[in-house]
């Protein structure tokens, strides 16, 4: 028996203004905890479905970063406006929202390597969501 | 792809001292996320397995209360002390520790519920940890 059917985790680390990684706190990752709690609720999944605060993520330059388990699906450049569509579509739907997710170029560039596009080539064009 | 092949989760939340839940905070829990932090970088898993802080796990009188994903383990009463045999036995062992594992009986007294042994007679024995 599991726990929980999905356990939502959002990054809420902070760091300081000077800090060149930024930090999810900087870019409103409160309000996406408190927008997934609302959402959880409204849709009576509360008890079913967990959202919790979590320490950094390492996807610092793509946060706000949520991941969700047992899934192991990440997503990056989260905001509160898009916490139903993860909500409808994932947690009851079982399809993740493709467009927010980190695939593993996001992770290679997290790790420190270079971002390349699906041929290998000229580095992929930066995520909506990655200021 | 996952991005860890293993990712654990330490509740570090914190109570007031009056209240009659208790929290992980004040049975250590920022010890555990330390010694979790430590025995990785030890271990060589660096990078493979990655070791959070986490917002209330909602398993407040068994803390400190971990959840490793995506296996979706879960245990409690956790000490600095018992984190070198979680990494040994589990994380490279795939094994988890049974004698700190939380079951179902406890997921159900933290949801409100009665504790019941496994032939649902009377309360089950209170766990060591779960003071």
């Amino acid at each position: 028996m599991s726990r929980f059917e999905r356990h939502i985790f959002i990054c809420t680390n902070q760091r300081g203004p000077d800090d060149p990684r930024g930090c999810c706190a900087s870019k409103g990752s409160e309000k996406v905890v408190e927008s997934f709690k609302v959402e959880l609720v409204r849709r009576g999944l509360k008890g079913r479905v967990r959202a919790n605060k979590a320490g950094c993520l390492d996807n610092c330059a793509r946060g706000v970063s949520v991941v969700v388990y047992p899934d192991a699906v990440w997503y990056g450049g989260v905001t509160p406006e898009d916490v139903p569509e993860i909500v409808d579509k994932h947690l009851l739907g079982g399809q993740p929202v493709e467009r927010l997710r980190l695939d593993e170029a996001d992770f290679r560039e997290a790790g420190g390597g270079p971002k390349r596009g699906p041929a290998g080539g000229a580095p992929a064009p930066a995520r909506g969501g990655a200021a």
